[in-house]
């Protein structure tokens, strides 16, 4: 903050109240200022908020929390930041009443750029280490899942089977809803689990994540069943190079937008390009989807620590599609593979 | 939007776009007009977005679904709205960016009061008998998880095996972490599932809901494992007290407020008053939590079609809490419990 010359700060988006000062609630606002930070959330979460707040002194709202926080700054600094990425219209309305009138205008600057979410980015030992435990429990849960794949079983079911051994095994929820892409539904990158039934010839793609210890995992392995055909098992070859060569570019100093186009020209060799309708990847962390963007152009330069995930795909629209997805750290020379799951073409 | 005065509307709420044209991609920006309505969302979804949208031509943008649509907003009318509640600061700045400098001042206005969400509020029959169906799979699998509650087993196992079950019957997954708090624990009224093992003796609060069709269930049930002291059969009973009195009071006309106090009427008798902490309920449809909020000095009024949630609970910190819960439809009359699980006393 002091870098930044920000004198006091507003943190509504979970995820960074979590990140700075331990607080897991669904409601919080944090107002931190050079000298002290105050966590408001409300009576729900009395019990809760002092059990896990570290570093902050914890005040439950009679109405709002967030226009509580802002009385509190507006009695206190001159000026208060907040994020514009994680703060609605509404809640600016709401933070804007809590100070005087007289004060009200502009005291609430937008951040220019990033400041928690960046902070964020860059993972510790210690975060690196949770987050190497919930790719580990993703790597599992694949490799347990592997011998009940069959042709006619639901993709919800394998779904459901996916998330219940997460579950048992530590898990506290999924990432996001468990993808279960199957047959011509492959072609659909974001394909939730549907009550269709895996064919007895064709791709499956299983797209999972955990959180453990309020950490995420992110990986995708697609296999076929039946036997395949020569432009599938060609396609399939095209993206697990194009993956490959990605997590090759994996380094600090390396741009975003490299590593983003060491996966796209291999699909464009292989006359994939146009199949490849999204961008190679995202951090991840205490969220499923956080900076940095892995997409063309993104000039953002790797630094050790982040955590990425490498994911290119083609979608042959009626047809099949093919994703691969690994979750990989960049270290201080090169990078590491967090999810070590086997990448080889699997028939079943 | 015609009673309103509104030109236009743009609506990038994920739930709203949905229930507007039925699209459930992850990226959308919807623009409407008085003649007609245009989806805006990304490659990922091409295939998806026609399948699923009905009454809106689909438009795939290069870049930001979201600037787009305000870029065709922008050459084809005065001025657009926008919900507040759910367009952050950075996306009215993007919003901006997608029309000429000379229009961007005022074009974009703020609605005054909740305009799709408020349509929402109201369920017409089709999406009643949905909400039925998700209710009724909840409390089918509060009934196969009762044999299975047993002391010693964690708090994570109960719901992952619930969770299961959920997915097993055909849910789409569950519309909010699955709440198992036991003994102590569930003195937090949204204590998550964790490793604790369930209590010799001492209270269980299962909290947890379904997605079923796109539509969130929301059930809570108290049960006490062992045998229970006079303070614990004592507090339970004015709960269930609360909650009856609560869902008695539910009927067209009544305000939100009314519905609150009577809940909250009964725990103060009770000498328990301060221990209930938080509102009463909220309305429940495709999001978990939708409008109206049912607390005190709410003075919204209840309309039939309406869908409650009545949860009174008590929490007396490191001793035990106690809430529960039904979903609740307003009809022309009166009222209709969506959630017929029993509420009986059950001591396992």
């Amino acid at each position: 903050m002091a870098a930044q010359e920000i004198d006091a700060l507003v943190v509504t988006h979970l995820p960074d109240v979590r990140w700075l000062c331990g607080f897991t609630g669904s409601n919080a606002a944090l107002a931190v200022t050079g000298s002290r930070a105050v966590l408001f959330t409300d009576g729900r979460y009395t019990t809760q908020a002092r059990e896990e707040s570290r570093g902050a002194r914890v005040t439950i709202a009679e109405k709002s929390a967030l226009k509580e926080c802002c009385a509190l700054l507006g009695e206190s600094v001159k000026r208060a930041w907040f994020d514009p990425q994680h703060t609605t219209v509404a809640d600016l309305a709401l933070m804007r009443s809590g100070v005087s009138a007289k004060k009200s205008r502009g005291f609430f600057v937008p951040l220019q750029k990033p400041l928690v979410s960046a902070l964020r980015m860059v993972k510790d030992e210690a975060e690196l280490a949770l987050m190497r435990e919930a790719a580990k429990l993703g790597c599992e849960l694949f490799a347990a899942m592997l011998p009940r794949i069959e042709a006619g079983m639901t993709e919800v079911v394998l779904a459901a089977e996916l998330e219940f051994e997460a579950r048992k095994r530590g898990a506290e929820g999924m990432s996001f809803e468990t993808i279960v892409a199957s047959g011509a539904r492959s072609a659909l990158p974001h394909g939730r689990a549907t009550r269709a039934k895996l064919p007895r010839k064709g791709f499956v793609t299983l797209d999972f994540g955990v959180i453990l210890n309020g950490y995420c995992s992110d990986m995708t392995r697609t296999v076929h069943l039946g036997g395949a055909s020569r432009e599938e098992r060609a396609a399939w070859d095209a993206v697990l190079e194009a993956q490959e060569t990605a997590v090759s570019a994996v380094k600090p100093g390396a741009t975003c937008g490299d590593v983003d186009k060491a996966a796209r020209d291999v699909l464009e060799k292989a006359g994939l390009g146009k199949y490849f309708t999204h961008s190679t990847g995202h951090g991840v962390g205490l969220e499923i989807h956080e900076q940095p963007r892995v997409a063309a152009g993104q000039e953002m330069r790797l630094e050790a620590g982040m955590v990425l995930t490498i994911e290119p795909g083609v979608y042959l629209p009626g047809k099949f599609g093919i994703r691969i997805e690994d979750m990989v750290a960049v270290t201080e020379t090169e990078h590491r593979i967090l999810t070590p799951a086997t990448k080889g073409w699997i028939e079943l």
